[in-house]
Parts: C-alpha cells; structure tokens; sequence
C-alpha cells in the first residue's frame, strides 16, 4: 500500500537512512498517496529504486538481513534488531553494502525470499500481541542502524581490519545456478516430493554463510573438476 | 487526537506495557476513535487512569522520564532512550515504581511539564528531519524498556536458544577429506607450486564458515553427486 510506503520513509529519513528499494510495488510506481505520506520525506521516495523481483533488488548488497515476525524453521542466524544493527554497522564501516529485507505489510516475507538472505531480524515484540506495522519495523531497525553506525563511525572504533571483501550477491546467485543445474542433470534432486525442500536447503546454505570473492572462486574450481570423468 | 491514543496503546502493548494514563484527553473519554485504532490493544484503553492534571498522573510514580523532540535548557540529565531504559529497569527491579510522560502530538511537552519529571529522554533523530509522531516515540520507549526489562529480569540470562547445533570437527574434517582426495584424483591441485596454497585455501574455506550437521549431509550429497557421469 502506498501510505505504508510513505510511512516507511518516513521512518527512515527519521533515522537518517536515504536508500529505499521497492520490490515490485502493489500499485505501481511512482504512487500518489505514498508521496501524500511521506510529506517531509518525499525525496527518499523520489530517488528509490523500483525492481521487479528480489533477486534484482538485493545484487548490489553484501550483505542482507530479513525482518520476520515469527522465527522459521531455516538454518540461519536470528539476531535481535540491536545485534544485527551492531554487526551491519561493522560491517558498513569496513566497506561492506547492507540491505535491510521487510516483507509486505500483512504476509511478511515469504520462506523463498528469507532463504536469499544472509541473516535473520525478529523483532522480540510481547509473544501475545506481536503485530507491528510495517513503518514500525522500519522505525526501530532504522533506530538501532543509527544508534550503532555512530557508535561504529566514532573515532574510536576501528573497522575489523582482517575483513575480507564480501562476494555480491549477483556471484553468490550464480554460483548457486550452476550447482544446482550440474545437481539437477544428475538427478539430485529426488524423489520429486522432496525436491523444493532440497533446493531451499542448497540455497540457504549458500546465502546464510558470507561468502568472499575467492570463497566463490574456488567453489566453481570444485564444481568444474567434480564433474571431471575420471580416467 | 483519539487516533494517536489509540496507536500508542497499540505500541505499548507490543512491546507488554499495559498501564496508560491519559491527562486531560482533548476530546473527553472514552474516545470512539482511540478505541478502532487500537483494535487488539483495546484493553489498554479500557485499564487506562485518567486524571485532570499532570500532578496527580504523576502522583504514584518514584521515578518520571519525559520525553522531548528537542533538548530543553533545564539542569536535568538528558537521556538516550537506551541509557534511559536501563536505568529503568534496574530502578524496576528495585521495586520502583516508572513513569514515562509523552506530550501531545503537535506540541510536544511544556516546558513547566518537563520540570516535574525527574529526567529527560531525547531520541537522537537525524537532526534534518526529526519529527516523530507520538505512537513512534511511544513504540520506540517500549522497545527499549522490553529489551531492558527482560535483560534485567533473568539475571540468570538462558543462553540464545536460536543456534543449531554446529557440526563437530571430526565430521568437518572428514568432508574436508572426501572432496580434497576427490579433487585430487581429478588433477584439482595443480600446477605443483601452488598445490600448498590451494589445500590451504580449501581447508580454510571449510573451517572458517560454521557448518551444521545439516550443512555437511548437504555437501556430501553435492560431492556424491556431481561426481555422477552425465549418461
């Protein structure tokens, strides 16, 4: 809905965040009442980026958290909105590009769309009365983005100097392509029944460990000489 | 406004504050329109005191925060949410007694209503845009007051349920040594001057990311797999 897109920004802006991406708006775009909403905000929503699917949307990132409700059943990190921030602002101060991933305001993010992700947020709201907005969520992530990005960009702090740089998330994707193509020509993926569960489960473990350029490098090394026919 | 009574009641109850007090509500109560916006947190309003004047809201509280947009020029100690919070907390868990005073709004708080909390909270907004509305600066306080409240409640903090257990290191080693000998006998290390490097490189890959049980049944299938003849 576009009022909750304008309220987005305006939480964003609030916490000095300026980057939005709408992933294939309901509406379309651009939307009046998100630009109703926004009021002092509006430019966050004129230079937001607008793709068509998720995958476009997180290729420029090195790392990407999602905000969920409930905790699923993937094997990945789930750090509260202060751990996640505490590490994303590390992070960003060593160079690395942070995407913060909200689903739609009533569905949430679908189980596919968290599996691309690199890390999970669950906000510990009162297990009786759990329902946040999507401006809400926003608000406190982009609270404790600022909170910890001043802490990090103090003086005092020094960006973890070993970090190596982070492959994007474009490599990361097409890494996992041709696994699961040489999987899937050699028939891996069965009996038919199991096969999503399995192909979720590949990508998760591809995405929730951070991977750097010469991690994805030689994966492709190992793929290509698995392949080998031995003489 | 009814509106934003109701979203606060809303916001408290997400993060399980449930005493309101309403000070002179503009538009008399019950108010119909707090009630629809606070759809499943309309107990709240229904448990909320209201009193005629801030003094005697203020009366059973031993300590009072109140919240500003802007820093006043009074000698009181200005607050972080987050410092705030914690304080609060510990002041809780010493049988005190809380209070956190919110102003209309537009307006924000008196300044001759600011003097009778104890202290200031300011939330620290992008300075060029920080105007917040009452449910946000409402949800923000109770955010911090859970995440406080909880961390000082179970001294005996239990430890992040969250984690799936790691896979031991005689499982990562054995992975490590079915794909390295598998390389191996496809001609993987080559050239001979920088075999070394490689094993290393691929050692370090398999230890620096924390695989699960479930991660290394996964990479058994892939090595099994890709291994396979194209027919």
């Amino acid at each position: 809905m576009g009022e909750n897109i304008g309220a987005a920004a305006r939480a964003m802006l609030n916490f000095g965040l300026e980057h939005m991406c709408l992933i294939d708006p309901r509406d379309g775009w651009p939307n009046q009442s998100a630009i109703a909403m926004a009021s002092g905000a509006a430019r966050v929503l004129d230079d937001a980026r607008v793709t068509g699917t998720l995958k476009e949307a997180l290729a420029p990132f090195d790392h990407v958290y999602a905000t969920t409700a409930r905790s699923r059943d993937l094997s990945k990190p789930i750090l509260t909105p202060e751990k996640a921030m505490e590490e994303a602002a590390l992070r960003a101060h060593a160079g690395q590009r942070i995407g913060i991933l909200f689903g739609p305001e009533r569905a949430g993010l679908e189980t596919e769309d968290i599996i691309l992700a690199n890390a999970i947020i669950c906000v510990p709201t009162n297990p009786e009365y759990s329902s946040l907005n999507l401006a809400q969520c926003v608000l406190l992530l982009a609270y404790e983005w600022r909170r910890h990005s001043l802490a990090a960009s103090d003086a005092s702090a020094s960006p973890p100097k070993d970090e190596v740089p982070l492959a994007d998330q474009a490599s990361v994707q097409a890494l996992y392509d041709r696994l699961e193509l040489a999987l899937e020509e050699r028939g891996f993926f069965f009996p038919d029944s199991k096969a999503a569960s399995m192909r979720q489960n590949l990508r998760n473990l591809f995405s929730k460990h951070a991977l750097t350029h010469s991690d994805v490098k030689i994966f492709h090394g190992i793929i290509k000489t698995l392949q080998r026919v031995l003489k």
